[in-house]
């Protein structure tokens, strides 16, 4: 079993992340805990109860501050075109939920989590990494107790899109992705490199919501908005972006990755943009050195990834 | 026949291009400017005199300003271990060639140049961008007037080879290769993605300097030092980087291109990377916004353009 603390800003496909990792059999999902990013965290916040409560998640939700690693980074608006006005593709999603948050803010809820489970926790992390970056400046130690860390973020031999040089969760808090990436933990990004090829059709869609329950029909009708959205990128259906992710934890061997440092580009015209000194390779003296190998995703096995989820997704409790 | 001026910091793979552009038949090589970059603008000018002297070029050589665009830049010293002491391999090239210089500097060369053959000059550029940013500072309507710039330098979807992010004849020179590639003239970039495919083997070499006579002599004598230092890259032979960029001239059909705006990032740990806007991908409001769209080589016919080389390299006069 893999303990995992979802870090997260619901967000579409972070809807279908969370049902991924509450139907896996080989995930304890020990937390939720969330971000702003694909909408405010406010929002967020809600929708990530909002998806507790329907979904009937045992895990806590935690709720991460509102503002980035740096305060003074301007905030330039929400995705709503995207993700909704609700985050969750405008199925109107009630104001307000009933369930209790847990006490602790994010980034104390990962340090207490990770502290009492050490070596046993994986941080899957889908949107901006803010609280994980906060996380590690309150406790520095918690890198070594970490099992793992999965970011589904950045673009490495391929364009952003946010920018033609960025991916939009690293763009949206460069200055945290650079200290999640270059901490002596083992991380593995899931970037654009591989979840653009991974793209779950408006059939799959269906099949989900047709074999797995009330909680897949939830998700299928959260998913529409974002389908429609996503006609200007890919031919047919949604790009699973964050479940990429989810399913390297439990299927790394569908993933073909590079190690290398890692640093985030802060400021500019290519702010956010992820780049990777690959392992092997002889430079000149240069801003990667002496910081930790870290794995990159460049390719994946598309069909198989969408087969893991699709078969996750409709399999009910 | 293409009308050429070659922009060159000779340089030993510099060395072979000019030979190249020498010997080919369907190239006339009208001038020969000199930017530093390989070697201090003093060395590489003296060089150029004596590769004119050695193989009886016909083309005048114009010396460049030994400074980057932006003056404030601090000079990191020279890539002696690569090109040698005197940056042709160290073969020891007389301190003075008793040869005339053009009057004029190599920019204002490069305008009246292109001002006396409008639509009909390819400039060739396989140093730091400085000469031609100065040509469009000071005569922007040349931009309109030349055929074509082909572009040694970059690297879009590889890692650099000076940093992590950058290539050297980019990184030498950004704030000057950035006014290059956004100025609205057709430029197509040769850079790492290709040129890294193009090794010319020691056989391939020796072989040349068999059939090609005393200049092919003296070209595989100045490369022997390069193919030494390349042992730390690959397998056997020298990266024929800049004469991958007269390559193109004439035989365009070799090479794979994207199209889509570029622009060079200037300052930061990634100073001097080239990221390009592929045409056609959408993104919100961003700084490669209402810019030309340039050629970025991606893929190359490495074998092929090997051949074209030998063969042309080989061809006495």
């Amino acid at each position: 079993m893999h303990k995992v603390i979802l870090d997260t800003d619901p967000g579409v496909d972070d809807a279908m992340a969370l049902l991924f990792l509450h139907r896996h059999p080989a995930i304890d999902l020990v937390g939720i805990t969330t971000v702003f990013g694909n909408a405010s965290i406010e929002t967020t916040t809600r929708n990530a109860l909002f998806l507790k409560r329907s979904w009937n998640t045992a895990a806590p939700v935690a709720r991460g501050i509102g503002e980035t690693l740096n305060p003074e980074r301007t905030h330039v608006g929400w995705p709503t075109g995207i993700h909704g006005e609700d985050g969750l593709g405008n199925i109107d999603v009630p104001a307000e939920i009933d369930l209790p948050l847990d006490p602790r803010p994010a980034h104390r809820f990962i340090i207490e989590t990770v502290r009492a489970n050490p070596g046993e926790v994986t941080l899957v992390a889908v949107g901006r990494m803010t609280n994980l970056a906060r996380a590690l400046r309150d406790d520095p130690e918690i890198a070594a107790l970490v099992k793992a860390v999965v970011i589904m973020g950045g673009a490495f031999d391929v364009p952003g899109n946010i920018t033609p040089a960025a991916e939009a969760n690293i763009h949206g808090d460069p200055e945290a992705a650079d200290v999640v990436m270059t901490a002596p933990w083992p991380v593995t990004v899931i970037g654009l490199d591989v979840t653009m090829k991974t793209v779950m059709t408006r059939a799959a869609l269906a099949d989900i919501a047709a074999r797995g329950g009330a909680p897949a029909r939830l998700l299928a009708d959260i998913s529409q908005f974002y389908v429609t959205f996503y006609e200007q990128h890919v031919d047919d259906g949604m790009v699973v972006h964050d479940s990429c992710a989810c399913a390297y934890v439990v299927a790394p061997e569908l993933f073909t990755t590079r190690g290398g440092a890692i640093r985030v580009l802060c400021g500019g015209i290519a702010d956010g943009q992820t780049i990777q000194k690959p392992d092997g390779r002889i430079f000149p003296p240069n801003a990667w050195d002496g910081l930790p190998s870290q794995k990159a995703c460049t390719d994946i096995d598309a069909e198989a990834v969408l087969k893991l989820i699709c078969e996750t997704l409709a399999d009910g409790d």
